[in-house]
């Protein structure tokens, strides 16, 4: 079966893999985080305020890759970057990592691979799936990712995590290595993101661009990303909604 | 959902994920690649004898990958590889690669990109998928086996390709790197394949092993690989049939 591709108009390509940032883009990482650090504290019989402990863990991820990004520190998986920053973070909410079992704290920090996709995520990644290659492009490491996959039921042809390009996104070489395990022209990838500036690094790194808009990422009072702030190839406010975009119903060449 | 998963007793652990060597236990490339190069021969007003031009092709691939084994050679990918030797298989078989279109070369290279899958290979992969993690542990190059398994319908949850580990295997890093990826201990990793030297060397780094017997990959009269020569975990002449192994019903614990 061949079909006539989306043709990207800042590339001048034909798009061959539909690429997605998945933390906010495709799964609600706020209110799975939230629900299952309010589950650990109730198991202690402790409260805590779901939204603002996910909300800290989220804050410390930029500033721990930052790291890598610049050079003083060797690459590490997000899985562990996501370890280190929940102490702090289980601290400035009133726990004592150190007297909490390790196994335990574990269990916790595999949140970030229990996330509830949005409700419009897998339907439209399996109808985009019909006539592109379909993963993530993000900034999790491959076992987040897939076990991610596993348990949100995210129907990808392939998983290529930040451990393989060993690099953090907004780098160039995020998105160009990505592109190159995929035997791709960069202007054949296009990245789908709900965040401006994901889209800006992948349009200078030559790839094509998608906004997907995703107005609650960080709950009912959020300000930023709200709208494309870019001229994207593509935007929608859902993932079906970027699967219609991408053409109408594929013409069948042969 | 959870489960009872397969016990592997030479490893002591349980099974989380079944990765299946490819070429020759996932695919039948001998007939996928004759039936190209064939058709290939035919729009040139030219035969070919497809079985043997299949069989040529392969001999090169385990000398072509010692050169990289050894570190004579840089890491080269096997579509690389692959194009290289087909200039050689070409002359053989009373073809001068360069009288022959350069993207039609291309073309016939990505033969091993569409192969078929034995008859049984899917709906195996696809009973397995549902408790354990699946994928292939092959030496082709991610984008290889990204296309082979859109073009087949292999259900992957993850490829990992060996442009990822950079290494071929039967090297006990080929082997080590991807349990890694996976963050896996090797111990919860079971190669599937249909290859005594490959099972081998999956046991000496700490695998579980399956052996699936493949007795028609080199045609009729295939003398090797005819039967299990190990104690390897499993035994069986098909996926669906491994899966059968790997645990009757899974035992629902939650």
């Amino acid at each position: 079966m061949r079909f006539q591709p989306y043709r990207s108009p800042s590339t001048g390509r034909e798009v061959r893999a539909v690429l997605f940032d998945t933390f906010g883009t495709v799964v609600d990482w706020r209110t799975g985080v939230g629900r299952q650090a309010a589950a650990f504290a109730a198991d202690r019989g402790q409260k805590l305020d779901a939204a603002a402990f996910a909300d800290d863990w989220r804050a410390l991820y930029q500033p721990a890759m930052e790291a890598i990004r610049t050079g003083t520190r060797d690459f590490a998986t997000l899985d562990t970057l996501h370890r280190e920053n929940l102490d702090q973070v289980l601290r400035h909410h009133g726990f004592n990592p150190e007297r909490l079992d390790a196994e335990a704290l574990e269990e916790l920090n595999k949140s970030w691979h229990r996330l509830p996709p949005w409700p419009d995520s897998v339907e439209g990644l399996a109808a985009i799936r019909r006539c592109y290659i379909v993963g993530p492009l993000s900034n999790g490491n491959t076992s987040l990712l897939l076990f991610m996959a596993r348990n949100a039921g995210l129907p990808w042809d392939v998983i290529i995590g930040s451990d393989m390009t060993r690099t953090y996104k907004p780098l160039p070489t995020a998105y160009l290595r990505t592109a190159e395990f995929l035997d791709l022209n960069p202007g054949e990838v296009m990245l789908a993101a709900a965040h401006n500036n994901d889209l800006h690094a992948a349009r200078k790194a030559g790839l094509a661009t998608a906004f997907i808009a995703r107005p609650t990422e960080y709950g009912p009072s959020q300000t930023a990303d709200l709208v494309p702030e870019g001229d994207w190839d593509l935007t929608a406010s859902s993932i079906p909604e970027l699967a219609g975009r991408l053409g109408p119903e594929p013409v069948i060449l042969q």
